[in-house]
């Protein structure tokens, strides 16, 4: 490889966090910048019309959107596979991806995750009640009760560990920093899924970082990951002050 | 082919209108039920837990979202070719088309299209001007200006006719629908750019039908595409009133 892959975002980031597992389990070297979206300078804006992350940078490409991102890492280096080998199993993995990307994103990251973890970490606000309410008590449940109808008794959602079992399993870490349990009992195929997934080194690796970062205020974050040996981008995108909620 | 491929969702939609130029090109026949997701029933939720459209049944796949289910016909049938065969265009092509099924979405459909087209047809209600003000006056300019960097001055998107310009022209039917121009004078490579993909004859042949569709009352839908000549599928999705707004 001539340039290194640069990944803008921080790993507390579902989004982000997908794409860091396809390249620790691809051993694809990276630098980061683990720029938190809300803080993204107007350089980002340039590169990111939508200012979201992640976005990849290398020699042939500048990359918004982790679903499209995944996927040129697994055309750029296909092994090992993420994506199953069969056209049917492979189009279910994609959409098990969108429907985690999508509406899992809605009610766990949005309404669930920065309501309770992003808003008073970054701003010193208050969660709105109400939403709160309805995601924990309606939405969630919802979204659980189609889980346990899709996930497996044992072993991965479409055979191999794939971009199916990465996607799911990704905003169920933002879940728990929202201090919300998965009742084992009410969805027990679903729990011993995450579990799994996240007991599986493209995970467990990254386990201690993304805990590392999320307890660490926004300017040092940077410096932590350097010390815990990560490269970190020279590129800053991020602006001193959030834009206001 | 053994068992038809079968396709849920109105042709009015710039994500069905995606499978649909799909299964054109590459010359899939099919049948369709015209289903408006907002009329969707229990049966469908059952099929497809967002209540979204489109969803492709065959032989061996019940699946939703578009993207995915373009993906899979591309990998199922795949010539002609309708994704870049570079990586990096290809790339390229999958974040156009995600671009277009988030932000323009969001712009287009739902803000412009939803407000204007739908409301007044379906429920008898009027736009909310402070919505369509805001995506008219402020939103769609952004959009337009971020397309006018993209676009090229003569041919398509990523080289060949591709996944990315079907689905960043796609909505521009809606727009139009939704009775309003985009400036020639002010976005001149955007407006061309439009013009050529809706002449191409993944888009061309599907107009006439469309129209007819748009302006047939929902319960007459159905016999108005086999007028047409086109095929219905025998299990009708649609219940006889839409959910409330």
């Amino acid at each position: 490889m001539s340039a290194p892959v640069r990944i803008v975002g921080t790993p507390v980031s579902p989004f982000v966090r997908k794409v860091l597992v396809f390249l620790r389990l691809k051993n694809v070297p990276f630098e980061i910048d683990p720029l938190i979206p809300f803080f993204a300078n107007d350089d980002y804006a340039r590169l990111n019309p939508l200012r979201r992350i992640p976005l990849l940078i290398d020699d042939r490409v500048t990359l918004a959107d982790s679903s499209v991102i995944c996927q040129y890492l697994e055309d750029r280096y296909p092994q090992p596979a993420l994506y199953p080998a069969d056209v049917a199993l492979r189009a279910r993995a994609r959409w098990l991806e969108e429907y985690s990307d999508t509406h899992m994103r809605d009610v766990i990251l949005v309404s669930l995750f920065f309501e309770i973890a992003t808003k008073p970490f970054i701003w010193g606000v208050e969660p709105d009640a109400n939403v709160v309410a309805r995601a924990r008590d309606v939405q969630l449940p919802k979204i659980l009760d189609y889980l346990e109808s899709q996930v497996p008794e044992d072993g991965f959602m479409c055979g191999d560990f794939s971009i199916a079992d990465i996607a799911i399993a990704a905003p169920f870490r933002n879940l728990k920093w929202s201090r919300i349990q998965v009742d084992a009992d009410r969805w027990p195929r679903t729990s011993r899924f995450i579990e799994r997934a996240f007991a599986h080194p493209g995970f467990a690796d990254l386990a201690p970082i993304e805990k590392a970062v999320a307890r660490t205020a926004v300017p040092e974050q940077r410096a932590v990951l350097e010390q815990l040996g990560w490269k970190v981008m020279a590129e800053n995108f991020s602006a001193a002050k959030p834009r206001g909620l």
